[in-house]
């Protein structure tokens, strides 16, 4: 219970692939880049990130959140079948699913944000409230097991939010459900 | 002395200047970049971040930490006089300094490293020998007030080494000098 599944593609916004991936790392977690494939992925601004599994791979009976960074990734990811489907069960199951910027596009796919409190990057907010989430304009909206955040200027937000969810996680019984 | 600087210029390692810029922010702590001028500035990637300070403007009195991320950007900063002093100053003074990869070069050219233990990327080893320091191929080297680090990948050690540094110094009653 103490693996953490950073979801990329080509374009993802580097600084909120990044610091999610180092800060989950010094909570002490195990930190796995899920990719469509096997290999290295290229941020907005190109940096590197490999991806060491694509969502075959992934075992959430294992995992403690999923985070979906934003920038060009998720329009990509959002096409692809196995990414969406992750992200439903990881959201049906209780995992702490994070997303930043344009990375609840991954959520809208997954149709898991009807009723639920939700904030996103400005463009896409008509998109989320068609999705029938309930729209907030803060640095972080916490609604049962999805965390989402609007810019990377909210990552402090958001990352010290997912930390501290998944470590009291972490150190109490296990639940199911969301 | 609740005050970080980042000291940056063009050609920063975009992830070693980016996560210690939010994690700092994240453990409560106001950061200010600091540039050879105000304005923006672009990582190796090309990553922007705005310097808002210049070493002119810096008052290390309200100064917990000073941070250099690594890149080509400190072989630049090091032909700055008033970045290297800005520097040698803040290590006199005993303010924890942390560098990372190529960034012990201003350091080096501070000439703060005679006889302290101290890591840096392996490429400039032989420099940083040179200078007088006694290296060490770990994550994370604390030597007083020094902090320093190898790769990006140390990230998480060397941050959360520098969190907990400041924590304890800005809840402690204030001790000057190293």
């Amino acid at each position: 219970m103490n693996k953490v599944l950073l979801l990329i593609e080509n374009g993802f916004e580097d600084t909120e692939a990044m610091y999610p991936y180092y800060r989950m790392q010094e909570a002490g977690l195990e930190v796995h880049v899920v990719g469509p494939s096997k290999g290295t992925f290229h941020g907005k601004y190109g940096y590197p990130l490999r991806a060491d599994m694509t969502p075959a791979d992934c075992d959430l009976e294992e995992v403690a959140a999923v985070i979906i960074p934003g920038g060009h990734a998720p329009d990509r990811m959002r096409t692809r079948p196995d990414m969406v489907r992750l992200v439903r069960e990881a959201v049906e199951r209780g995992i702490v699913v994070g997303a930043i910027c344009h990375g609840p596009l991954l959520l809208i796919e997954a149709g898991v944000l009807r009723g639920r409190c939700a904030t996103c990057y400005s463009g896409i907010r008509s998109d989320l409230a068609d999705a029938g989430a309930l729209y907030e304009d803060s640095k972080v909206v916490v609604d049962r097991n999805i965390v989402t955040s609007r810019i990377p200027s909210d990552l402090p937000a958001f990352a010290g939010t997912l930390v501290a969810m998944v470590q009291k996680k972490t150190t109490q019984p296990e639940k199911v459900g969301g």
